[in-house]
């Protein structure tokens, strides 16, 4: 494979090529959500071994630093040296606020389909203006409204390659993630929620929090769409947000993994999650595939949600 | 049994004697969570059979009504009218913004351990000024960050009487859990999640949202306290707030559920629930037992989170 | 003049006669607040006399009543039982946070000349969707930046009248505002700041507040637009939001004096004022005009402003 | 003067010297603010001339920049693509929503006195136990509901020394209080707003926003407190914070203009104003003295307000 020769009509025919508009009706607000049934989902409950749990979501991001220039509000609203609430007499309580624009790059946090448009249109066709500011009518996150749950299968690249991490830039290849496949003994099937890491914790650990805008992200390279679509994918999630940052020079695909993804064929993203506890976990198991439970805010019309993605192994 | 001669003296011997203050050593801040263990949660996963998910969460309480005094916030920051974001040269795309005062009578929610007191205390013993302005440094949700699983078990108790719902006001009773859990064929053990059905859903489907402090809501009588302490129950949840309201006459007590399970046992407690989706599902599954699942968000020192639990029948 | 006779052709008709689009220029955002002078403020300053200052502005509506479905936001980020702050050792310190959708019933707040649209239409022939879901490009209220300061004029109908508040529903013909300001001495001419009293606060005390959508609220007749218009108003305001509600009877015009002020004339907007502590004084010292200021905060592409307005007699 | 010298000692014996705590009463919480009288404010209106008004206010700060680590909410809640109210059929309107914790050091507002607590204690010797996590029962910014309005006194220190600005860091002594106050002609007295200008708008947009944590701001020298007490100064203000940071070397005192004028004296403060466009103007007009108003928001139990301040010449 080379890298190196994508170019914008390149990501344009591969978009047109993984498109699933009108695969399951001209209505369809669920894209690749089709994959997962009862039966698949009932497989994965059955598969589950130790049923030890692992959260894959960082903590709610607060607090400002380079990953997060709008950071979320917590406040409390009634604290310990005055509890007390309206309408309750004698009731001692502590209640607290939160607020999150959550479509940053430090909140673990869901795509709706709605949350990405091609050329003015979002996955199925339906147009952008279907967004308004009053929220979204179509493709919002409440088609996944009764939680998303199915087998999680998680690809760990920098294991695969022998480091911590991969340096922010860095595009993950189909070879790479066929060949994280082999080495974990695991095999990528339809209706699978797959989680691709590139180490961002461990070198977040190590050298502080980055700015995804300015420094970067490691993600994986546009065609690796291809896969995504070939392989059935439900769901895909990451450490970072599945794309290189910044665009691997391609100028009129900004985000091609979102593009084609979230609009071409309705693959939910899983941006920012933590997967350096999970991969310890798997490692430590021996297992890297696991029930996985992702349950979005029941917010009407919203473009995503904050979430907590949990693992069962 | 006869509800009617509760006294503050009553519940104050009952919260005395479900007290798990200690058990879990002086600085256990998990409570009841300590009954799940990997084990249950495999054997709950076990379980499964149709692989069905329902969602046991109301909708995000954004409008006004007589339940939700004080809506949460949903904005679009970018919709499609205008999609753009900072940083990335043409992407299109939307975004939103949520805010909540979570702990309302509108929101599907999980209390943390240190959401009530009782004298001065929360659970095992911590001060209610450990809950600062700043946050709870004892008690918060993160206790629960990677997640609740285990065994649910619904209890539906109009189900049971034959009627639609029990009124605002009314007492649920142990000798009507017990009944219920008889007629549904399944008995609530150590480390299961125990969601009692009211039928506030088909009240307020039928007859419109009404305020629960004024208008009440129907709920566990405190003896009910007891049967959960002595099941070991992990986490009590409903589609009222577990209480009844208002107080059924015991004056120093305003919510004696609330203060017997999270500031005396250590339960994590799920207000405010949609249980009739999940019934229906049980019912015609036959099996009043599930896999449950509650991912609170990690937010550090919070009170709780909004959440969305999903049962795997 | 008969009150009964309004059609929607009517206000038509006087929204055509009022509207000043293309008077300042095809580029003015700032309707008549052209007619406000640095001359025309140096005489409403020359002609203070007692310094007293009195504010118009309710109290920041964070409960929640019938006035205020949507209660706003105000919570402390750091009380003094944990007095820190960020970045600077030692210093003790309280901090606060406070948010607003501020068009509500119970906020003081200006609106901005984007605030109402008439037929897809702003002030000066602007379309709607100049105001995107990222904010307003044209007819915010940065355009009173620099604040709204000129001579106020207070007409206090039910003092006219000799009742202490006008009933909800009630409309104030232009008869009346003249009537008021011959038995106030005083008369309203161009640049003037008029505020129209109701009694809303008197009839709000005495017996709490209503919902203003559903009960209604005094307000001015239709009519009083060309009144409005030909004394060359700079900006009106109310302690209600100057127009009758609900609707007299024109089904096309819903808030016929928003849309011919706002959308017609470029007339800047203050709902919900309180008026009584101005009136009161105004009896006092029995002058009906005063040095009057506006001080929006300057938010970029916003559709007001709560605000705080100061009377100086 | 020698400003190297400073200790926690003096400024210490500063603080007891300036102290104002029971001057006008044990349940005073105005402060300083009670230098202003009817009779100043009628003077202050008198002296205008030009009737031109300037804002001494910076934008709403909704963008991320080393000024601002903690943005702003502005949110459209209804914008033009969709204009719609709830309750009022056929009236088209946009409506927005704005949220901010206002003690940034990119938003202008104004520090109530119970904002900041020198040992446990505001002005007046209320504790800071008063300012729970449900508001401030003491020092709030309530006791200005009414507005602030006096004479307001530009002392403009860049122009005074030939500079653009002053640089971070930079100590304002008496001496040059004085001085600026002779060259441009007036003379701060009793119940005047002074405004002290150190340049950082022409900084700023020369070299960008800095992060004043880090990078350092000009301001007062602490021994400028005794100058602010002598002249009996009502509210004090500043382009920056008043203060110089970070701290000018005495440990125990981390922004000592703030705890003297605050907690000592009861003076409020204006933080982060714009002075660039007021200097202008009094330059052009050749007077330093102005019609000054600060109007805050009347939000109960509230250590401040976010303010757009207005000059009138």
């Amino acid at each position: 494979m080379s890298t190196k020769a994508w170019t914008d009509k390149d990501v344009q025919a591969l978009f047109e090529r993984v498109k699933n508009w009108g695969k399951w009706g001209a209505d369809d607000e669920k894209g690749t959500l089709n994959y997962i049934t009862p039966a698949s989902r009932a497989r994965a409950a059955a598969a589950v071994k130790s049923g030890r749990t692992v959260s894959c979501a960082r903590n709610f991001p607060v607090h400002p630093h380079p990953e997060n220039p709008f950071p979320a509000q917590h406040h409390m609203v009634v604290a310990g040296d005055d509890p007390c609430i309206p309408g309750i007499k004698g009731l001692e309580v502590s209640t607290d606020y939160i607020g999150i624009a959550f479509h940053g790059m430090a909140s673990s946090h869901i795509d709706a389909l709605c949350h990405v448009f091609v050329d003015g249109k979002m996955y199925n066709g339906f147009p952008a203006t279907d967004v308004k500011s009053t929220g979204a009518r179509r493709g919002s996150i409440m088609c996944a409204r009764d939680g998303i749950t199915s087998r999680g299968v998680l690809l760990d690249i920098p294991r695969l390659l022998g480091v911590e991490w991969l340096d922010p830039k860095t595009a993950i290849t189909i070879e790479q993630l066929e060949a994280a496949e082999q080495a974990q003994g695991v095999r990528v099937t339809e209706g699978d929620i797959v989680l691709v890491a590139t180490g961002r914790d461990a070198r977040r650990e190590k050298h502080g929090p980055w700015s995804p805008l300015t420094d970067g992200l490691a993600g994986m390279h546009p065609e690796c769409a291809e896969w995504i679509y070939d392989r059935g994918i439900a769901v895909l999630g990451g450490d970072g947000v599945s794309d290189v940052l910044p665009n691997i020079g391609i100028e009129g695909w900004a985000m091609p993994i979102h593009q084609c993804t979230l609009a071409g064929m309705g693959v939910h993203l899983l941006d920012n999650l933590r997967l350096d506890r999970l991969s310890e976990a798997c490692a430590r198991h021996k297992r890297w595939s696991f029930l996985f439970t992702v349950a979005p805010l029941r917010v009407e019309r919203a473009t995503g949600s904050p979430v907590n993605p949990i693992a069962m192994l």
